[in-house]
């Protein structure tokens, strides 16, 4: 009698059986049709083997085939785990051996892994091909045999606490831990996101994104919840996700920060035929004010939606509230990413839990039916995170009067210099509005005086010539002294980023910190 | 990190803190001070011995004070018991004795009931004075004194499967049965019901209905998930419904449908400055067609909500989605009480619980979290209504081919003469439509012939003359032949109603029924 993820995809073909549900190139499927392929698909997976409680890895491109794996693994009774697409090899099987996972469906782009990640998951029975044209390599069985060839099944059932996928976290620190979320957690937050975004069944949604990351994937749930119509790119490209809209009449599109950033390079974006689009959501980073800005000239009318959350919370924490969205667009809110979802808790506290003043930075934590279960055979990290009863999210963030928050930056991203707390994503910010910058990251560098140094790397735009001594020159007039770089690298190759769209600082300060400990 | 009443509570503190939370006659108060006061008065009733789970009784007209102990008793960890306020002393203690209630909060309509419901509830140890002015009698302590006197305690923090409250039915049929919802019934009922109304932090509500019932309840809940505004009359008049939409620009309110009727009966109704509403919603009952049509006749551009529900429901089942609305209204959807709230399964099914083809008459069930846990000490017709993992509402309804539900009777409501089943409803329908009807009831009554033959009771609008042949002749002409009333009588008294505002078939039904029993 409690939430389950397939309940809203069968409430779906209940109420739109012929409307549209996915729409993959030339493919097209009604509801009826995509919950008929579901519970056909379940049925072939349980015939592979898969018992309640197994784990199913899913590493593929954006498909209508990845929405079908997306239900059919919960509606088998199974665990499924979208393995994020940008990983290397290593990390990938890493990931598949720690979930012990049984099968794993996966598309033409990542056939050449194989061979490695059979290798070091000794559990993997099964591969299910979820690409399109002939199997490219024997020994798999495809995803419309699959369908084709079993009956459909009943609905396994499971619900409320049972686990309905592991998310591995991008492993932006040490070694990615497996998220594990329940059926309530995800439709928890479906329900609170159809409220906040506004879903219906009249929207049609596009997913650019990658679908392995719930920035995406919260919408995968969501618009099946309303009833709403599916489409999809194979991966992120500007120029396709800008064709997409006018093409399908797209409503809805999630993005990350960098890929709004992309968009607005694209020439002649200004006057592309975008009417149907009622928002740009964006989440998982901070979106640079000089990108928001240039993206709110451009399209004046636009509303851009700022969520805020992580894989932990299912994953929205706070979003902008419908009502607000136009003043908080014209206003100073424009740099907020709202407040708590409706059914949750959440404060910024300071080290011992207790809350901070409204307007004074802190740790954002937050309690209640979307917080994950815990990290997969990581019982320690769990009770770290999960202690007093609270999420610990280890976002620095500001709370003001109204319940807005602004996310200050990643506490461990902070930056601290003779004794100073620095926030990167300040330093950040004043640098990307100097004219000729593409990218920029600053992060803390060992100093054996102040302890840390501020250092940036700067990615120049096309054709433009910056030089270390002019970014500081901009950056002293920007901000406080002691925040200045105190060494900045211009380098043509764009920033490393994780698969969902995070600047990777690690990796960006492991070379600084190659024979100490950083004690953040 | 369940589900939870309360954090919906904190949150509207947190994100409208000087916002307007009640208005209540001349009083108003805040988020921020409503909070503070719950967390006192939640102090206070531990202060008067309420331990986690304990049952506390409200049994008092609809006041800002109703609305603090709705919130008070869940962050107290105990269990709230909202009494109908239309009930006979009997029933009241039947209730308070069956729930083995600690505490009762009562006003200064029930002060007559108390020395009776003292003696047959001997676990009842304190009564909290909930109405204005002095303490009418000796022994009770005010709701006021209790919050002054108390220091905040912090949220007992009950959740997810925990009982909330238990709310009795209005026993139509039998015993009245305690229903027990949880902290996640009410919470994943309010979380649709803001999506489905489109509550939001400009929202205004009028407490009409008596809060008591869910059908009122669900928007105390709701509302404060929102962040919007509450705002009070002790009970349900028609004028002065009227005179606060004006007065506080009221945005939503909802009626049951005798409600509706009696204010479309109000002088000048159809000049009166409702410009701030933007819909009545109704539920608990089905709306006479007549009524319906009066309403849409009177505001043609009024939005009418209609929500199908039970108190086992928390209540919500269908409602009609945001997008059709206009266009349900407009067309044949009017009847409908629209498709399955987001996160539910609602099927309707034969007696073997197989789903009946669409069009098909059948009994509506329905999974998922807003069911309740069951009924409080009556295991067996928990079991009963729980069977095969479906919640049997006993209401026999169509579904079209998008899903819209139309109800057609309460099972038990449903006359079977002859071998054909007739709805009640249907010959009602029929019979409201005549001019001079205010009100009718169709029952079923012993026939030693067919079983059952129907039988129409019929009250007249004022100054109406009506006979039982002219009832006869018009439904002569609007139903099949075996479905006319075989006998009708018409008086002038209203038809007795259930707290919940349904008519009570069974006590029409009683005095034909006395020596027999009825098989259904």
């Amino acid at each position: 009698m409690k939430e389950s993820l397939t309940q809203s995809l069968k409430r779906a073909a209940q109420v739109r059986a012929n409307g549209t549900a996915t729409l993959c190139g030339t493919r097209r499927r009604n509801w009826a049709e995509s919950v008929e392929r579901v519970a056909r698909a379940a049925a072939g997976l349980r015939q592979l083997g898969v018992s309640e409680g197994d784990r199913v890895g899913i590493l593929a491109l954006n498909s209508d085939r990845y929405f079908e794996s997306y239900y059919a693994v919960p509606w088998a009774g199974a665990i499924m785990l979208p393995l994020n697409t940008r990983l290397t090899a290593a990390d990938l099987a890493y990931m598949l051996n720690d979930s012990e996972a049984l099968v794993l469906c996966l598309d033409e782009a990542f056939i050449d892994l194989l061979p490695g990640l059979r290798e070091y998951c000794p559990t993997l029975k099964h591969v299910v091909y979820l690409g399109d044209g002939p199997m490219p390599v024997d020994g798999m069985v495809g995803w419309d045999d699959l369908v084709a060839r079993s009956e459909p099944m009943a609905d396994a059932g499971r619900s409320g606490d049972d686990i309905a996928g592991i998310f591995y976290t991008g492993g932006s620190t040490g070694r990615p831990k497996g998220v594990m979320l329940s059926h309530c957690n995800l439709v928890s937050n479906a329900v609170n996101a159809i409220y906040m975004i506004g879903y219906d069944a009249s929207s049609i949604f596009l997913h650019a994104a990658p679908m392995c990351h719930l920035t995406d994937g919260m919408s995968t749930l969501a618009i099946t919840m309303a009833a709403g119509t599916h489409t999809f790119i194979p991966k992120f490209d500007a120029q396709q996700v800008l064709e997409q809209i006018a093409e399908h009449k797209v409503t809805n599109v999630t993005l990350v920060p960098t890929m709004i950033a992309m968009m607005l390079e694209v020439p002649g974006i200004e006057t592309m035929p975008l009417a149907s689009l009622r928002q740009f959501m964006f989440g998982s980073a901070p979106m640079p004010h000089a990108t928001l800005k240039r993206a709110v000239d451009i399209w004046p009318e636009m509303l851009f939606l700022h969520g805020w959350g992580m894989t932990e919370l299912s994953p929205i924490g706070t979003m902008l509230p419908m009502a607000m969205r136009k003043q908080a667009i014209a206003g100073d809110r424009l740099r907020s990413c709202g407040q708590a979802m409706p059914n949750l808790e959440v404060l910024v506290v300071d080290s011992e839990d207790r809350e901070v003043p409204r307007g004074t930075t802190g740790e954002i934590v937050v309690r209640g039916p979307t917080v994950m279960q815990g990290y997969w055979k990581k019982p320690a990290e769990t009770a770290v995170a999960m202690r007093n009863g609270w999420f610990h999210t280890g976002d620095a963030a500001v709370m003001d009067e109204d319940g807005y928050v602004y996310i200050v930056d990643r506490l461990k991203d902070m930056i601290i210099s003779g004794g100073e707390n620095i926030y990167s994503t300040e330093v950040e910010n004043a640098i990307s509005l100097m004219p000729g910058v593409a990218e920029v990251a600053v992060i803390g560098i060992p100093d054996d005086k102040w302890g840390e140094r501020v250092h940036a790397i700067v990615v120049p735009r096309e054709g433009a010539k910056l030089t270390p001594e002019a970014v500081q020159a901009w950056a002293r007039e920007k901000v406080a002294g002691y925040k200045v770089p105190r060494s900045v690298v211009v380098r043509p190759e764009r920033l490393p980023l994780s698969g969902a769209g995070k600047v990777l600082k690690n990796e960006l300060r492991a070379p600084y910190w190659a024979d100490r400990e950083r004690k953040i």
